[in-house]
């Protein structure tokens, strides 16, 4: 990647967040009548639907205060933030502190997930809007979620178990993933040895029981103690998903100047995109199995955004601290792939839903899940590292890519 | 629909039935070590998982049953059906008279579903063996399921609710399908004012609640007293499923000869496929929006094997005891789609999952829910409906369309 390439995506990036997502969302899903955010968005803005996800409004306030935090103070990103953390402190907590899933426009209960996991996001948000607005409040709220979090995490027998645990017991990627970014997040706002334990504890769980040596993969679903489950659950990988723990891995590797940490994340994005990547297609398939079986997902062969965005941030990054050309490769090629198929030209931000061949499923841009997250967040972490890599290193034409030893941004 | 014509279907599905789909079944399902079925099956009958599908169990129980009721007193079939029940009786059920949703290969629970439905899959096996095998025993074990069933069918608030019931109680299509079609089912094996009860109940709660004569369609999922539900989930249908419900009743006003019933379950067809017959594709939507917005759910465009199958029957059904044109237009349509899209040709059976382009999106030919159900059942009732069709009446080249008041089967 040279010099010329590394500014021009800077302002791509750049330019695709505060000119292209951020005024989307500004612009639609901004419920001024009765608080919070809209989330049921169709592809020209129109609202859907009006019940209010918890992600969304917790996801959107972090990204508000989040920009506010690291691009610049205007007034309007922060009060958009307390619009959306008014909404979350007076409807989106349950009398035992944990947080529903859905809630009507109005703000009254709708559902509550069995599970802890809407919780991280309000630690995302809570957080971030502390350091924003100052608030201790915020961050007492924040501090007190993810205790809750670690509870359950130290106790997962508190909550209901999926399956009959005499029979089998399974756990997810998707708890000690998440457990690693909300300590990695709640750390920018406060000190705690608590956060880096946690860290510790994650990082340790998913390398010795999520990632298996032995098939190449980081499993979505194992056993208890790391083992292979029984039949397609158990052969499940999710290469978005991996591939998102993997750059945040490498974003504690940053942080711990851990050599062995950007290591095992290399393996996980080589392992991710081996399985992962439709060679017919092109794109990131969104559920495959270990061994080319079918997978059980209906929707397993679609393409969806947020792997793309995840990847796009992982393999520039990984590019970035080992110098591999390699990873730029990818870098280019997930990026061809991404921006000839997602972005909606006309309307602005990004289709979500494609099915195998690339062609729109869905024209929806917000759902419970989907909302200005994972688009916005790569475009700023792009623009970010882009800079760094622009400023702080001009990456050699000649990096020996076969030893694989140079590891820039660590060095 | 000619003489010809029908004599051929009658062929083509009399062969379909028992020279390709049972022999599948029966040659990659049956799990001689442990007993019962294996239901994880790709599409060269190799097992991918082992668990065991309680829905599938008791699902191909009651087909081999049926065949024996209704086909051949074949030996191998009642033993098979018996081998499936044996199952289902030691490893199925919990203490609580309930049943599980998925066993482990040896029986050993997984998971239970909070919702009740797998039982009336329960009360189809026991009921159709009972009269297969003569087993009073199994007679008693299907009443018991059917009074379950009714139990919550009338006290749906012992049930976990979906939603925070203060502020929104809705109820699904399901329910009162299932009741009506088990109860139809079960008045095969004995008889009891009940069932007739229950069907009235069920059909009167699709037509007032269900049935949506402003929006024309039957809605999948509606408020606690049949009102449309704000946003995505309420505007949305399962063309497939209502289909599906129409045929059942069209079954009940063969036996009742009550012909509102008909007239309401035509308009249920007529409304489906104005609204999932995909125009550019051709097949059948899963899901759809009744004002043409976005569904929510990823598959919502996949053309899935089940909606074929019972709209093959309902329209061959509807043709049958209207003597309109339209649907057999409709049957040969949609069987023209399916028959080029779905069978596997070197394997035998259907792929069970395309695209909205019909390219085959998984191999899968048995998960948790899929098995020996839908296909067969249809391949059963189209054959003997349309020997039916050759026997009793030769449909008039001239019926009057325009009038629709031939009501061939009720007369």
């Amino acid at each position: 990647m040279d010099q010329k390439r590394i500014e021009q995506l800077l302002a791509f990036h750049r330019a695709g967040l505060l000119e292209n997502t951020i005024p989307f969302w500004l612009k639609y899903a901004i419920d001024k009548e009765c608080g919070g955010f809209f989330n049921y968005i169709d592809y020209d803005g129109s609202v859907i639907g009006k019940d209010k996800s918890v992600w969304v409004q917790c996801r959107f306030t972090w990204l508000l205060s989040m920009l506010y935090n690291n691009v610049e103070k205007k007034a309007d990103w922060l009060e958009l933030a307390g619009h959306g953390l008014d909404f979350i402190r007076k409807h989106c907590f349950d009398t035992d502190g944990r947080m529903f899933f859905e809630v009507t426009r109005d703000g009254r209960p709708i559902r509550k997930r069995r599970y802890v996991f809407t919780e991280a996001f309000g630690v995302l948000a809570f957080s971030e809007y502390a350091l924003a607005a100052k608030d201790e409040q915020a961050l007492e709220s924040a501090e007190k979620l993810y205790k809750l979090l670690i509870h359950y995490y130290h106790n997962p027998e508190l909550l209901p178990p999926k399956e009959y645990p005499h029979t089998r017991r399974s756990k997810s990627h998707a708890m000690p993933m998440i457990m690693l970014a909300v300590s990695q997040q709640i750390r920018k706002a406060s000190a705690n040895q608590l956060y880096e334990d946690i860290i510790d504890a994650s990082l340790k769980e998913v390398f010795e029981d999520f990632m298996h040596y032995d098939v190449k993969a980081l499993l979505e679903t194992v056993g208890q103690n790391g083992e292979i489950l029984e039949g397609p659950d158990g052969r499940c990988v999710n290469p978005g998903h991996a591939i998102e723990t993997s750059w945040f891995i490498m974003e504690e590797s940053r942080v711990r100047e851990d050599r062995e940490l950007l290591e095992k994340a290399s393996l996980i994005l080589d392992w991710s995109l081996d399985l992962g990547w439709d060679e017919e297609f092109e794109g990131i398939k969104y559920f495959v199995d270990i061994e080319g079986k079918p997978p059980l997902q209906y929707e397993h062969d679609m393409k969806l955004w947020w792997p793309h965005n995840e990847s796009l941030y992982a393999y520039l990054l990984a590019y970035y601290l080992t110098g591999k050309k390699k990873y730029a490769d990818w870098y280019e090629r997930i990026h061809k792939y991404a921006y000839s198929h997602f972005p909606d030209a006309k309307n602005g931000e990004w289709f979500k839903y494609l099915h195998r061949d690339g062609t729109v499923s869905s024209t929806i841009k917000g759902n419970r899940w989907a909302g200005p997250f994972h688009l916005p967040r790569m475009q700023f972490n792009c623009w970010k590292l882009l800079e760094q890599m622009k400023r702080s290193f001009k990456i050699s034409a000649n990096v020996d890519d076969a030893k694989g030893t140079i590891v820039k941004g660590l060095q």
